[in-house]
């Protein structure tokens, strides 16, 4: 499955913050960023850009807000092997927080959204592509949006300048057949742009939906190392890079990041499959419930779990 | 994806035994039992049908061997509500060691061989089909078999009186595209015989692999609790009847079955999604050494264990 164009994205320290509120060590972001510049992945996104007035730094970690001091701190010793990414929610951001991209370690900012936000998202990519940043927009939990809605947000981006639109399976409830639906959707409706793939994993699926996106024409794959990233995780990076067998890419590197500074943190936090991520996934809903309940002392009784899910009688 | 012929057969006690020899209470295969029976279930693999001069009593549990006594005891309370399934390996059993059909609460016996046992299997088979059992042949590890011998084993069963056949993947090795192209050689070679899939989750693909091969027309599906199997596991059950939203099963009862008796069993027994399964996986080998790996002291060494691999260069 040999394509050249195949760019991979790790979002563990921007996925995996949503576990963890950012709170990683910079020896563990610096091991991932020297796991992606030694593995030849292509980009790593690092956190998101974040306003100081939307959050706060006492509770949120560095990597919520990504400013030019942490990334030089962190990340400086090497730049240029690996390209940085930063997420930017609307309504998270303000347009001035965006430096120059000529004065920023950040190389691309993705906007994400709601599919009510498309319009939003268009402006501010726009306003990202000025500043001189790569940008995409990666449209957030697509499983739920009626047919009319994703085309008139699909016919919008489609008159904009933004070169990269995102099939973004938020909630983990898609597969094979919806994953082929939406990318021959995407590419018809999107010529010339490119098309990328983030999935998460509440149904074992994500490895295999970005195999499915890849085989429809996506060129931009976001996993994560070991899957780390928020409910079920994400697409595992490890797998991706084995499966694809590119020669761009190495896995020891990967392997010996998973080894030093991933594999200790699931000890602590509980992404990845599990019983309540299933359930929420089944069920076409965001993951909130299911990280309650892994949160609290009864997160192994699955059982009583699926009965407080208003709807569960559509799997009992 | 409502398919009415679909049948599903859980496999936890014959799979997962592969991981602690079939040690096993009798609470735990009474619970599995049960649950399938709730579930709606089709098949329950409960073991493996083995002559006691091939295994030792005093290393092997009751469910290596699936004796009646063992049988009647443990799940005799409620028969027929689940029909239930006993593997034969080639060379692990005597035909004489099988009773006819009617003095056992087995109802079907599946044979398990490697491409050039096929013959044999087949000979096994008629046996078992003459003493009254429903029958299949499960040709394992079939991604390491080259497409000469293939043809000539499909010919061999399509002249055949059995009535089902496997696409096994034993290592975990495939996805969607080496799926499909199996599923459709053994539908072309095997008109008018049910096709069944095995899958492996080496690469967590495991229920793709089993969806891939729905659409592709398979009806006898393998899945087990949690996934609970060799190595990596398998298909796990809940996520393919949450998957399914089939009227005839419910997920309920495998929920509470995996609370109950399965969940414990993962903090004792390492199936499941680990990097040296994936390695194993990745390279199209038995996982034999990564169980090996996994019981070492070393077991969280990734990068180690991939350097000890003499192919590894396939993947650095």
């Amino acid at each position: 499955m040999y394509k050249e164009e195949i760019k991979v994205i790790d979002c563990t320290v921007r996925d995996g913050g949503l576990m963890n509120k950012w709170q990683f060590s910079d020896e563990f972001v610096r091991g991932v960023y020297d796991a992606c510049v030694e593995a030849g992945v292509d980009y790593m996104e690092i956190g998101y850009k974040s306003s100081e007035k939307a959050f706060s730094r006492a509770e949120m970690g560095p990597w919520k807000f990504c400013d030019e001091a942490s990334l030089q701190r962190v990340v400086g010793h090497n730049p240029g092997k690996v390209k940085l990414s930063a997420m930017a929610d609307i309504g998270r951001i303000d347009f001035d927080d965006i430096l120059p991209a000529s004065e920023s370690l950040i190389d691309m900012i993705r906007v994400a959204c709601y599919v009510h936000q498309t319009d939003k998202a268009i402006a501010l990519a726009h306003h990202c592509m000025d500043k001189g940043y790569e940008t995409t927009i990666n449209l957030m939990a697509v499983s739920t949006v009626n047919e009319h809605d994703l085309d008139e947000a699909l016919a919008d981006v489609a008159k904009s300048r933004v070169p990269a639109f995102y099939v973004v399976d938020s909630f983990g409830s898609m597969f094979v057949e919806s994953i082929q639906h939406l990318m021959r959707k995407y590419k018809d409706a999107l010529p010339g742009k490119e098309i990328g793939i983030h999935a998460h994993n509440n149904m074992q699926l994500a490895m295999s939906n970005t195999i499915t996106a890849i085989i429809e024409g996506a060129t931009l794959l976001d996993a994560t190392l070991m899957g780390m990233g928020r409910g079920a995780g994400n697409c595992p990076i490890e797998i991706l890079i084995a499966f694809l067998k590119n020669p761009k890419y190495r896995l020891l590197p990967l392997l010996q990041a998973i080894q030093t500074h991933v594999f200790p943190w699931q000890q602590k936090i509980d992404w990845g499959y599990h019983i309540p991520y299933l359930i929420t996934g089944a069920l076409n809903e965001h993951p909130r419930s299911g990280m309650a309940w892994m949160e609290s002392d009864r997160k192994n009784d699955f059982v009583s779990f699926m009965k407080e899910m208003h709807d569960y009688e559509l799997l009992e």
